[in-house]
């Protein structure tokens, strides 16, 4: 049991690393099982298809993601530094941060025509919008907040990092990103001040 | 000549058909041909790799975007309403604008990993953002335009648009699109009042 689960996470780990160094075509059975060091047939004993793998890897970095923001919003001691550390990280502003980028954004396409990436993908993006309005209602609880407000800091946090992911240029440096963010916030903040 | 350049046509069709429709996966030279409706050899006679036969459909969809751009902003009346048309269109609020969202979907994955894609996507996006920024210096001639204004704007209308191809629910529609369009403008207007 401890042996399957170990060789399943290297797998998923093997499966990120070719996603985000090589791109969605270099995931083959293949190519996973060599990355992984294990066998092809382990990687058939727990994926059956490529979609599967897929799946997978996507379910292991949204797990590894909470995470990463459980602990950085435990450790934010007010509403409004919970939400901005929040935003930072969807909009992935580390290093670790633009490694998910780049697997995100081969998500976001891989759903773009796979019924079954989709239906995980809006969930997810679904789910961050209601938690998103929620930090949001926190920070500013005499703003008003609406869905739409969760909504458009959300376009705005998935466009920059979209951006850090596809261009890795100075077009969206970690600074300007910040600074987009505080742009996205203020008018939301003002209203809750007037 | 007038064979080939029709051939060629053919070829890129099929290949942004593949696309939009199966994903990047299925772009492979014999799809593309028997989609066309061409040989294999006058696919790989006009493209010798599968990034060249992407690159090429990134081309013609972008040549495409400018195009219908070009014909919306020279029909619109004043500078905020080109401002609006603009960001609508980078939206993709139209079944046109969709299959072309999931068209440059494809290439920012593409973009994540792969070089020469990354070089062209990049370029694009930095002349876009200066585009913008004249279109909102036009629009709001007194708002003290920045180029930080047009990133924001630009991250906005590419969250939207990214949420409308891979998403196809109910969370980002166009009518919401709009009003989150309003709502990153409307700050910007503001500054040229006051």
């Amino acid at each position: 049991m401890t042996v399957r689960r170990g060789s399943r996470d290297a797998i998923l780990d093997a499966v990120i690393f070719i996603l985000s160094s090589r791109g969605s075509d270099a995931v083959t059975i293949r190519n996973v099982a060599a990355e992984a060091g294990v066998s092809v047939g382990a990687v058939q004993h727990n994926f059956t298809t490529k979609e599967a793998l897929i799946i997978g890897a996507m379910t292991a970095v949204n797990v590894r993601f909470r995470e990463r923001l459980r602990l950085l919003l435990q450790n934010e001691e007010s509403a409004e530094r919970r939400l901005r550390a929040f935003c930072e990280e969807v909009s992935c502003l580390t290093e670790t941060g633009l490694t998910d980028a780049v697997v995100w954004t081969a998500f976001a396409a891989r759903a773009t025509t796979e019924p079954g990436i989709r239906a995980i993908h809006a969930a997810d993006w679904g789910s961050t919008e209601d938690f998103l309005q929620q930090l949001l209602e926190a920070a500013y609880p005499d703003a008003g907040i609406t869905a739409d407000d969760a909504a458009l800091v959300l376009a705005v946090t998935d466009g920059i990092a979209v951006a850090r992911a596809a261009e890795k240029t100075d077009r969206m440096t970690a600074e300007r990103a910040v600074r987009l963010i505080d742009a996205a916030l203020a008018p939301i903040a003002a209203r809750g001040r007037s």
